[in-house]
């Protein structure tokens, strides 16, 4: 659910300036050596007379609850209208027993073992979402670590190394060893005189013999020096049988034409860095805990079919799922609406020009996410790899390994595809869940031949097919966003929009509940001043 | 307790050898496109009749415990004698309440939360260690994450940065930033022409650009491309405040002459990668665990004083910590002896001179831990620094953050100085407990400075000064292990070590177990074949 950043409109942005101003600013932030970067400073302060107004949430995924918990908190009357018979929207995880229904008539009950499950949305949440992080800790959601980069997990290329998977370590040292050889060469040949002094020059070449695990010419070899980082033949031991053997390094060319050092940086990347989290038992947790504090206020099941307004407040027609015939009328002084655009833009809806323009120019990402479960962890078991994530060029582009329940005996769920966007992902999300799985099992096994022999059952899901999103996220373009974004964005009369997509963190938690507070921030600064 | 590995014993072996064989080893190995490159395939079977013979294992640490499990199940009768009141020697966790005496008189009184605690001997288990893993899983140890890499806690020299402490991302972004701008130049400026293809150079120049965050035009500049990796100056956020702010990265020569990259690497040793793991509530779960297993042949408190044989059997002398004065005896037809070299040295001990000439030749490395603990977790709630651990070149060389309990309110410890081998080690060594932990405070404040006001209590343990090994670890020169390692490791008549010190993992629980199960493989040979 947590996609990759759009390098472009960022690339844009970056052009367009700010730099001298950031860096000053930056500058000062550090000042003291630490600062959080997070525009999150702690718990949200409502100041000021709410004089009993009323606001009527759409929806109870992290928005919409965040918006209630603290609204109501600062004197408001608050009230949400939820169209699943759960809240958390797309913080949800699928269990044993769980039915999953999709527009297209797919019904699947899930069938894996007590304990086990996926979550098909949201899955990590990096050390940085401070918002997400306080919400967690004020309402006790039990948090461990999420492994995102695991050095022997694979990369792996269909027409690389004939086939065969990679350990992501051995790829990065080979890489970092290659590139710091060449580095090094062309320093000692001088041919840096011109830009580096020779001072820096001797301690580059230091720095690039440890970071590259060059030797003592500054050449990457098979021996035990580039062993401690790629990995050995046979590990050191104990007794008479203690003597490790290097392995064998693969050369700077092949690793390059395989393309797979697209994948290493991947883990580095600010959304990834470690220290990464999961809640405990589930990604729902969360939801279920903002659900404890907020449920009283949920309607269930309500299906919201037109929003109007007029100058004294907002109407909200809805029907109930098991009723779908009695339009039913909700009403309030203002409306926070944090429906997915994919499904608001199909809506009567009562706001201005801009912020509709807004509405409809936002596509929404299509994600599957497969979730198989095997009759052992042969991954742990037989490879050695716990937690984290190999990386593909086949359709399913990512097989992820649980990260609870490490080292035990038993059954265990992978997620046997991860494809975010892209054709693979429309692909996909043509099939049957049927084929999906099978699809999954298919490919996955090109990887992890244990697969075959392992399968027990699976369940997939299209978030283009989802009934309460059409879609797993809100897909700015760089033009959209800096044509639309900020109209989406504004109070428009008594309606103001909150979720991942009225923020520059799409398909984050974070970007959700920031949304949130930014907008009721606002509202609130609107109420207390009329 | 985990060292670094002795980078000029590796070159020396590489230099020596065995390069061709396993390349080809390797390949044969990896045929599959998974092998498992540890030496241990499993639980041993010891098959063969043992004829009702008796060992006397000296030392209930991992191996001792090891032997005394494999043995006892391949029908031996088996007895250890250990000198500590409990089970698991250096396998060991502090918590409130626990008194820990030093040599020189020196006592302290654990004064910890109720929950929190430290390991003052081993702390991580890399994915490798098949062994230990595998008995953490038969023994039913619940394991959880170790972390090791966290991107945003610090590296820090006294002298580079006006002495404060940089965050790893940014320190990692920009050495990678400036090394890949640097070789995208020269290989643009056709300097690398004679040694890399046409075609090459330009995949060269693609990887750079990805690896080292780079512009279109191949530079590491302030922008969102290069801060999608540093960090931002401010973060991307909901509504709208949502626009991200760069950051400013630091030029190459500022990064090269700080020195700071010397950590970088530390992440990426094969010991050190993800994903490591520590037993949940501390590691002596894992000596808890044997001890349940074998808790019954363990005589405690016994302190060896001699250890002698004949052609018929072993008579080891030792007398109990509450009544010193009378000698006891244990008699068996095989010894296997896990005392610290330390220790075994200044012992009464029949045995080869070949042995007895290794045994003197293997120094043990100090090593000092002190945990520190805090009224608040005030290294996550301020600075989103969770677990993983901040390098620096003050004495105290390392902060250790926790890896349990993330994100809760509340006391936390932090190791608040890990000295292995260096002078740094024996000062501490040198100090009274109250002193050592008083000079973690002082120097830890140079990097956080909310010790000053959240220090609560600390323990510090020095390893030269712990009764049962006088050292964390043998420390074996190269000279020495070439010298003596496979004499110190003989079966030498009815005797045979076991222990870190008899593996080539030196202070790692992992070699501890696999000398074990080396011993007891040869010496179960020889009592199947006699």
């Amino acid at each position: 659910m947590d996609n990759e950043p759009n390098l472009r409109r960022r690339d844009l942005l970056a052009l367009i300036g700010t730099v001298a101003g950031s860096s000053a600013m930056y500058h000062a932030m550090t000042s003291l050596g630490f600062a959080s970067e997070s525009a999150y400073r702690g718990p949200v302060k409502l100041e000021g007379n709410a004089k009993g107004a009323s606001v009527l949430i759409l929806g109870a995924g992290l928005a919409g609850m965040t918006a209630a918990l603290e609204l109501r908190k600062a004197g408001y009357k608050v009230q949400i209208l939820e169209f699943n018979s759960r809240a958390g929207g797309r913080n949800w995880t699928i269990r044993g027993g769980d039915v999953v229904t999709e527009l297209g008539g797919f019904k699947q009950k899930c069938e894996f073992e007590q304990g086990l499950y996926i979550n098909p949305g949201p899955w990590r949440i990096p050390y940085h979402h401070r918002a997400l992080l306080d919400y967690c800790r004020r309402l006790n959601v039990t948090l461990e670590p999420f492994i995102q980069l695991n050095h022997n997990a694979y990369l792996h290329a269909a027409r690389a190394f004939d086939g065969k998977p990679q350990r992501i370590r051995s790829v990065k040292a080979d890489f970092q060893g290659g590139v710091s050889e060449l580095l090094a060469r062309v320093t000692q040949q001088g041919k840096l005189d011109e830009t580096v002094s020779k001072e820096d020059q001797e301690i580059l070449l230091q720095s690039l013999r440890a970071w590259g695990a060059l030797d003592r010419d500054h050449k990457y070899n098979a021996n035990l020096i580039s062993a401690e980082f790629r990995g050995y033949a046979r590990d050191p031991g104990g007794g008479l049988t203690a003597d490790p053997l290097p392995s064998e390094p693969v050369g700077l060319s092949e690793i390059l034409r395989s393309r797979l050092w697209r994948y290493l940086q991947a883990f580095a990347r600010y959304n990834f860095q470690t220290t990464m989290f999961q809640p405990v038992g589930g990604m729902d947790a969360i939801g279920k805990a903002f659900a404890r504090e907020v449920g009283e206020v949920i309607r269930y099941n309500a299906r919201v079919t037109q929003i109007q307004q007029n100058g004294s407040g907002v109407t909200v027609s809805y029907v109930d799922a098991a009723k779908p015939s009695i339009v039913q009328q909700a009403t309030a002084d203002w409306c926070i609406c944090t429906i997915p655009l994919s499904i608001l833009s199909q809506l009567p809806l009562d706001v201005s020009g801009p912020m509709k323009n807004a509405i409809e120019a936002v596509p929404y990402a299509g994600s599957v996410k497969i979730g198989l479960q095997f009759k052992r962890r042969f991954w742990e078991e037989d490879e050695a790899i716990y937690g984290g994530i190999s990386f593909t060029d086949l359709p399913i582009r990512q097989i992820a390994y649980p990260n609870y329940g490490f080292n035990r005996s038993g059954r265990g769920i992978l997620l046997g595809a991860y494809l975010f966007e892209g054709a693979n992902s429309y692909e996909f999300t043509a099939m049957s869940p049927a084929e999906r799985v099978a699809s999954a099992v298919e490919f996955g096994a090109m990887i992890h031949p244990q697969y075959k022999h392992e399968f027990e059952n699976g369940v997939a899901v299209a978030w283009h097919r989802v009934p309460f999103t059409l879609g797993c996220s809100g897909e700015w373009s760089d033009a959209a966003r800096t044509q639309h974004y900020r109209n989406l964005c504004q109070i428009d009369g008594r309606i103001v929009l909150a979720g991942e997509h009225a923020s520059d963190l799409p398909a984050w938690q974070e970007g959700a509940i920031l949304s949130a507070l930014d907008a009721i921030g606002r509202l609130h600064e609107r109420v207390v001043k009329t």
